[in-house]
């Protein structure tokens, strides 16, 4: 096998409770390279675009990079690949933290769940393989205390894969965690309700392999020359974290608060920032495996009401999915409420947005006003603790929220129909596209429904320059001109980056796409050029879109809620922009190569080299085109 | 009662077999006018929103204007007015020619028909009252047909409303059709259907009263002034009908081509215009009551595959539709084709709409290749008739076509819905949003579903100026700036002459704002100011989209189909723009009034006075807001 892969995936096959290993292609490593491209390319062979994504029939994909587990600053993530139960798409989700590595360490470069468990199980992956464990005494159990438990039953140092009761529960925007009291969420999609439906509550893995490395010393020198700029240049995301910039978030617009309604909120975002938090709750900073940056942060809470908050605090998108978009500025709450998401299980997202839906409803008369005995309002943090609650058992209003805002807004109806606030059945992510035009598009088109970190595009018009791929300068945010171009390249770059499984923050280090491409070679010998290299990306993302073609997407989907492209912020940084989505969703096809009605054509299929993936796609597509 | 209204309207209740009349309400009339105002006020007192358009409940009006049977030029139009079979929504539809005036004539402002008969009737309306006559004799007759036979047995100088076998067959694209071989047909939004629905074969008219008017000299001499100028300026659309600028409007690439795809087609378009025509199989100009135009062609075939045509012949909107959608070139084909949508009583608008639809389908696989042993592909007149018969009898593939584009693409599915185009269900008309901005969201948000005369804005895109109005020169149709209110001052002044039922084209012979509204006050003595009449307009317009909020619809229905704007036509006089969609509705709601839902607020509501309905329809709301 190639350098910097193990060669290897575990299968585990619930339903048969049987376990084996598969060499892992090389051929598919060199066209997919890891993560989530090879995630991509499993989720094609091993299933039929129209199963039920809660099903026996849904394989749920753990992919480390073809770097994981090596000195490359950043590289400790890995991704979990499934069709996912909310959108009914394509899903991924990645997390940092040490799970993937310690994966990589037992020997593996993914695993790889099939079928489901009558009983609650949970797996334990060493360097002498793998056992199915009976899980009963934790099911139910919050992910910190599965945590605990499974470490003192298997090794004290192995890491921890697991569900808690919102994944059990089925609920649609339940995570699956990593980490346990140092939580690191593969977030979206839903991915832990599939999880949950395999019965599997946890994946416990350990090891001491590492990969062979090509030139080794030429990496670490490379490494070595690298690291204190990457330190020096992301100095502010060390010492504040990704909430550092909340106040800048805030007045340049990108900031959505109130249900994507409200334009300004000044005082709300300098009391949930970063700075804030460093002067309060943070206790130290949290590096994920191979991090040099830190971004990570451990807060503690010792008196007051949230007394007992202790380990991962609240990211950025967890300040503004639970803070800003439900007008709620306790920082002290929004830790708990994080930390409740955390142990629960929860997308920080989609419960921020599925929260602030509900209490939007609740204003405009379209579900009851109290629950639990507290009235839904705005700058409520007893409500936003009681919904996270109550979506994660499914209880009282939390079995309609439970399935996300598009199909409650459905189930409510009407009016409901025009604040959910989602792409794809996804809810969006804290950037606002009336903030930067690329991400209209963006979440419009991306593969998963709305994230704004399959482009990462605003970056670019705001702080990151590219110049290796056309970009030079700071893109103009309120840009119109090529602007169709600049997201597909980004998605594309974003694709390497998920499927190397980097974090990509280290842009905010100085790291250029040529700079992975040097370590990209360092590793494997593969002597790739960067045309070669962003192809890879493209034809990941490539990869993703014939899938989602067969389960029936075309343009009609890519689009997002009309909120963001009709309603003026109205006041703050972004007050009058309204993204021209017609003009940039035109441009957008037209550099992918795709109809105009958002299907690859076979010229792109053919340039890309995905005839056999497309091929098999169309036989089992729900939608023929 | 009011000069210029007879104060009178005809009640006719099928069901029970009795008719009535009751005085017209003078305090309605000075609040919505007449026809389309008058008919939607009607409309929201006798039915709830949430009626099945086919059901009894579902009252169908007949509604004439303020000044219907006066020598006001270009005044012999009426409306029909109920919910709409195809849409789910507010339905209207208008007709020229000289039922409207006879109606009037014989002493009504209107005419109401509720409930539904078991067997087949027709109404033969009289001065000395109605009469429901026995139709089984009629029943499967081709309107011209009907209309013969029915003045043999009325009068020779009647005049007939009626149905064809569309209509009967409940095809959701039947049209009202009028005066039998000079076909004027009420042709959207299916109100065939309802009166099919109800098994209203017909409706005769005829009498020889005349409405009062307050100051009959000075209306006279104001006329007299008038009417020279209006056929100097309106002179080619005498000469050449509407179709005598089609080569202009194909070089502007406002001509939809192959289901909107192509952007050009210049012989194509030449040998469809009006000037060919005349030189061809034109007989002579036909008017409509009070007409000093004559755009109507009346055409003559005598030899060929289509001799025998005779009568109406196809205006701008036929061919266009009929033929450009199908790119079918043949003038005397679709004259005959035209013909055969008279006769069978169908819309043709969307009937070239579906037709279009359904060659796309069987190209790309989604439907079978061949119908009655004729392959489906474009540039096929025999492809057009034969469809168009399978239509109106439900037949083969007509029936499901006969349901409009959007339930057809529904059942199909799949890609089929990327190229179904409508606006909430209602067939786009032959002018594209792409060629003029602001008819974008002028089809997204007009009242019946996508429809280029609720607004005519593109008139002032390009060849008649409204400086009273604000806008003293012709506007930039690929502007943006103020494109918003240009759109809502249109529509509201669409209203006033949908609700006058006076031709728009009068615009075209010089006729302003302050003309009508001088001729207004001339009939009735109301002396109203322009402020005064615009805002009657801008009621009827809220009055329907009230309604239409109350059916369900809001910001999500305002759109019109991806196509339209998001791919380019590539070629021709509009071959980059796409329309700044979210933007310009965006201002269209702030000049309206309206929440960024598009829901009119309630100061709105509260300053053009419709208290009173915005109440009633509130209670009896499908969507409560």
């Amino acid at each position: 096998m190639n350098a910097g892969y193990m060669g290897k995936v575990l299968f585990v096959d619930l339903t048969r409770r049987k376990t084996w290993t598969e060499p892992l292609s090389e051929a598919w490593a060199r066209r997919f390279i890891g993560g989530s491209g090879l995630g991509a390319r499993y989720l094609v062979e091993l299933s039929d675009p129209g199963v039920d994504p809660l099903g026996p029939e849904n394989p749920l994909i753990f992919m480390n990079g073809p770097w994981t587990a090596t000195p490359i600053p950043l590289s400790g993530r890995h991704e979990v690949v499934a069709k996912s139960p909310l959108t009914g798409i394509y899903g991924e989700a990645d997390a940092g933290g040490h799970w993937g590595t310690a994966l990589k360490k037992a020997g593996y470069d993914g695993v790889i769940i099939l079928g489901a468990s009558e009983e609650p199980v949970y797996l334990w992956i060493h360097e002498e393989g793998v056992e199915i464990r009976d899980a009963s005494h934790l099911w139910g159990l919050d992910t910190y205390v599965v945590d605990e438990t499974l470490r003192a039953e298997t090794a004290k140092t192995a890491v921890t894969c697991a569900i808690g009761p919102a994944g059990e529960n089925l609920v649609k925007i339940a995570a699956v965690m990593h980490d346990g009291r140092d939580a690191r969420p593969a977030a979206r999609c839903g991915l832990g309700a599939v999880m949950g439906a395999k019965k599997l509550k946890a994946i416990v893995a350990m090891g001491n392999r590492r990969p062979p490395i090509h030139d080794r010393d030429g990496l670490m020198a490379s490494i070595k020359a690298a690291v204190p700029e990457i330190k020096r240049l992301a100095e502010s995301l060390s010492k504040y974290g990704t909430s550092g910039r909340m106040t800048t978030i805030e007045a340049l617009g990108d900031l959505p608060i109130r249900n994507w309604v409200q334009g300004a909120w000044k005082e709300g975002a300098e009391r949930i920032s970063g700075q804030r938090m460093a002067e309060t709750i943070l206790k130290k900073q949290y590096f994920c495996g191979a991090c040099v940056i830190g971004c990570g942060r451990d807060v503690e809470i010792t008196q007051g009401p949230y007394a007992g908050v202790q380990g991962a605090g609240p990211e950025y998108e967890a300040l503004a999915c639970l803070g800003a978009l439900t007008v709620v500025d306790d920082l002290e709450a929004l830790a708990y409420a994080t930390e409740l998401c955390n142990r629960l299980g929860l997308d920080v997202i989609s419960t921020g947005g599925v929260i602030a839906f509900a209490i939007e409803c609740a204003e405009r008369g379209l579900l009851p006003a109290k629950v639990d005995g507290i009235e839904l309002r705005w700058g409520s943090p007893e409500v936003v603790l009681a919904l996270i609650k109550q979506i994660a058992h499914r209880q009282g209003l939390g079995a309609l929220l439970a399935e996300g805002v598009r199909k409650a807004s459905e189930d409510i109806g009407g009016l409901a129909l025009e604040f959910a606030i989602h792409a794809k059945g996804l809810e969006l992510p804290a950037h606002d596209p009336r903030a930067y035009n690329s991400l209209a598009v963006g979440y419009a088109t991306s593969n998963r429904g709305a994230c704004h970190l399959q482009g990462f595009s605003y970056i670019f018009e705001r702080a990151v320059t590219l110049p290796e791929l056309g970009y030079p300068e700071i893109q103009d945010r309120f840009g119109v001109e090529g602007k169709g171009r600049f997201v597909a390249v980004t998605q594309d770059l974003m694709c390497l980056f998920d499927s190397l499984k980097t974090c990509k923050f280290i842009l905010f280090g100085g790291i250029k796409p040529t700079h992975l491409l040097a370590w990209f070679n360092l590793v494997n010998g593969w002597g790739w050029d960067l045309d070669r290299f962003m192809e890879a990306g493209e034809r990941i993302f490539n990869l993703k879109r014939l899938y989602n073609v067969a389960c029936g997407i075309s343009r009609k989907d890519d689009t997002i809620a009309p909120r963001i492209l009709t309603q003026r912020r109205g006041e703050g940084g972004a007050a009058t922009n309204l993204p021209p989505f017609g003009e940039i969703l035109s441009q957008y096809y037209e550099h992918r190569g795709w109809s105009p009605e958002g299907i690859p054509t076979e010229e792109t299929v053919r340039r890309l080299g995905l005839e056999e993936e497309a091929g098999k796609l169309r036989a089992k597509a729900v939608m023929k085109v």
